[in-house]
């Protein structure tokens, strides 16, 4: 198949983007590798000045035949053993690890050549990119993209689009410089493709149009839902229309289950006879159908390997990739060599196959979670008119949706406030010694100048709050210990 | 000694700080190690899904007997064994290590308590602060830092002060966000206090005044110099009457060295009998000298331990801290933690006293670099009313300075600007296979609308231009050989 190059997307970057130089210094730190060039050049120490060496990590050998979360023996039977060495033997790349002496200097600003050359091959494997001239680039996790995306793309006063419940950390990253984040509505499917098309098609033309849809298609946070395919080409198509850029944030991406079943007689998981159908079976990501680089793809190892490794990467256009350099260079420089050697070293061990050996083995582990929330979650908070549990699809977030009107004191001790309802909510889980957090935290509250279109949906009845629990960070029996105090916490509230 | 509080300086702060909100999530992250509280607030992967343990590296031993520079053996005798475990065996901080359950985990973005620990005693040890509501916080080094700062502190528009020459990344990232870098005056001694003053005495009220002095004391890049206690102190002085927050930027703190001494027979490396004999030989820094918590000071592993592990410090007050805390939240999080747990692992074991003297081994090392770079400068260059080598007391550069106009073909060939004649030497310095850096790489070129007092210097003589050049990078026998070439260029362009 012939692909076509990306669109020049440039009228949308920023002021900020548009006047910045590149540093003629980075532009010759190459020079120091050059066996022709003494380099003079740059203030770059000496690595046997590096005071470390033989770097040795363990980890579980794939295809994880005991599951994910065995601690392995420490022989090669289960062990896989990354051993990073101090100095380079071969040509960088030609290597499967980043030595320290690399690791540990100036350079590769895009990342390392090995770390690199992994996530761009996983990419081609799990998204088959319809455009050419895409690349990659390191980053230190999602976060951290996001606010780099932001700088590049936008100005104080501008406007972008996220879902009307957003990760809170992004939406304050972006209020704080000065941009408006216009909320698009969701429902328990996710982002409504209608409600975005609508909101756009309606544009008060007085008003700056947004250039970027920040979303998190796959176990939003907070909600937990999953956009279908179908919604993701529609809003595709809107973007194209609106020329927006997609900001699709992944960190989720892998931990994709099975749908929830109530009745556990019918409950299988999925196991897969070979990697391309495990990767058939993936949701098709908005990367995967861009054939113009209008989507900024952000995928993190936070949620997979974990988050202190503070590294995940881009996948976008050239022009993109190249705007996020320059900024990083002013910056972060680049992700730690630790990071990058010690990920890389794990990695190109495993293999393509061994890492979704990885992320398959991960799904099951999370599905069985998931399983036990929801479990705990209809045996001990009522399903009625008043509470709602949508069983999430992938990700690491379960939702309790409640109509704070059902109160008995709503009229009378909380003034009709379904914040004061929500408050109360929290404050009495809180005291019986769990943590779950209000919607509310997550709320895109930027101005909505444009007409709100008239339709009645469930999701944006006024006295329906919801609280964001989490099957991830506890162990099985603390979790439905956890959901079992919640639904006590719930039904005393509601004097049920 | 009693001391005080810092001053309240948040009228400094930019629009975007002022305008931050704390993300809740981060403020309820630590009840995920509050054993009465079930965790279901936040997605935090367990650690078992870390799929790494028993991480060892090996680094040398203090005092470091053969010096900085040498292999390890592996055996106890000369090698420091450091040992990450995955898990937890006692209270954060109670240990010298952050396990990898830990240093793979979201929080702790102001870094983690063994690494703050170590860093926090250093400066007591090294600064010994004259303030009480001081302290430090993880970077990712100190272009980051830098940029954080400016972010914190300055809006579109706004001015700052930077050396005439200084680090063209930052200058840069300033530029890039519409923030004027307004040069201050150098000689070969640093920035110029009176010349500092008659700046701000003289500001054109019409402009808004600078926030903010970013210097890099110490070795200064690109010039060498390096400020005297007397200066420092003149400019603290400055900087309180006109309410400028100074921003100290000390990577090459610690390789200060001896004066150079032309006769090799003068020479010796002065040796230290006690490590507070070494600290008493420092150069006072301004957060020494700092009672009001004006000062940020911005330290940086990267020229003492290794610029991959994007790793370093800030020391300021509480206030100032708290604003980087609450942006890094919302954009890095906080350095890698295989960084901070290998850095941590590695310091704690030394211990502060085998940290200084792994500092007094490198400024060994570096004194006799440099040596022999002013050696070979003296042999190879002309010393004369042409070319001007100021011999650096600090840092990593050595500047070649030269009068354009005594090239043959200045007003002919080069039509009389300076600029055309360091681009001809910068091209046959490279051709001839070695690279050093022209000074305009560095120029500082801010609007300069306040009067420029009429004095007339030597480091303001139009047609003076400079090399910046490294003794850093390469060993001794390519140093000299790179600095005969760089004289053999220069003596041919100037038709010597």
């Amino acid at each position: 198949m012939t692909v076509g190059a990306a669109l020049d997307l440039s009228h949308h970057f920023s002021v900020e983007t548009k006047s910045r130089k590149a540093s003629p210094l980075k532009s010759c730190i190459h020079l120091f590798h050059d066996p022709n060039i003494i380099f003079l050049g740059g203030g770059l120490p000496m690595s046997k000045y590096f005071p470390w060496d033989n770097l040795n990590v363990q980890s579980p050998l794939p295809p994880f035949k005991n599951g994910i979360g065995e601690v392995p023996s420490g022989t090669d039977k289960d062990t896989c053993h990354v051993q990073i060495r101090r100095d380079e033997t071969t040509k960088a790349g030609d290597t499967i690890d980043v030595p320290l002496s690399r690791a540990l200097q100036y350079g590769h600003s895009q990342g390392q050549p090995e770390f690199l050359s992994f996530v761009k091959e996983h990419t081609e494997l799990v998204h088959k990119m319809q455009y050419s001239d895409w690349d990659v680039l390191a980053t230190t996790g999602n976060t951290g993209a996001f606010e780099s995306a932001l700088r590049i793309f936008c100005d104080r006063g501008d406007t972008i689009l996220a879902e009307q419940y957003s990760f809170s950390a992004s939406i304050y990253a972006a209020e704080a410089q000065g941009i408006n984040v216009f909320p698009v509505p969701l429902d328990d499917h996710g982002l409504i493709p209608e409600r975005l098309a609508t909101i756009l098609d309606n544009w008060n033309p007085e008003v700056k149009k947004p250039k970027l849809l920040y979303t998190i298609p796959t176990g939003q946070n907070p909600t937990g839902s999953s956009l279908s395919y179908e919604r993701k080409a529609e809003i595709y198509r809107i973007a194209q229309k609106h020329d927006l850029i997609i900001l699709e944030d992944e960190p989720y991406y892998f931990l994709q289950m099975d749908e929830y079943q109530e009745d556990p007689s019918q409950r299988k998981t999925t196991t897969y006879s070979s990697h391309s159908e495990f990767l058939q079976s993936l949701a098709k990501s908005f990367i995967s159908m861009d054939t113009e680089g209008r989507v900024i793809r952000m995928d993190s190892f936070s949620k997979v390997l974990g988050p202190g490794t503070r590294l995940g990467w881009i996948v976008a256009s050239k022009q993109i990739v190249t705007a996020f350099l320059r900024l990083h260079e002013m910056s972060i420089q680049n992700p730690s060599g630790f990071s990058q050697s010690i990920v890389a070293g794990t990695l190109n061990r495993w293999g393509q196959d061994g890492f979704l050996d990885w992320m398959v083995g991960l799904r099951q582990e999370y599905n069985e979670k998931r399983d036990v929330a929801i479990d705990a979650l209809h045996k001990y908070v009522p399903e009625d008119s008043v509470f709602h549990v949508n069983p999430p699809i992938a990700g690491m977030f379960f939702t309790i949706s409640i109509d704070s009107s059902k109160h008995p004191e709503f009229a009378t001790k909380y003034e009709s406030k379904p914040e004061l309802v929500e408050q109360a909510i929290y404050n009495k889980v809180v005291e019986s010694g769990v943590l779950i957090v209000p919607g509310a935290w997550f709320k895109v509250e930027g101005e909505t100048q444009p007409p709100q279109p008239a339709e009645s949906k469930k999701e944006l009845d006024p006295n329906r709050i919801f609280f964001r629990g989490t099957y991830a960070a506890v162990p099985l029996d603390k979790l439905q210990d956890g959901i079992r105090k919640v639904g006590i916490a719930l039904k005393e509230e509601f004097q049920l």
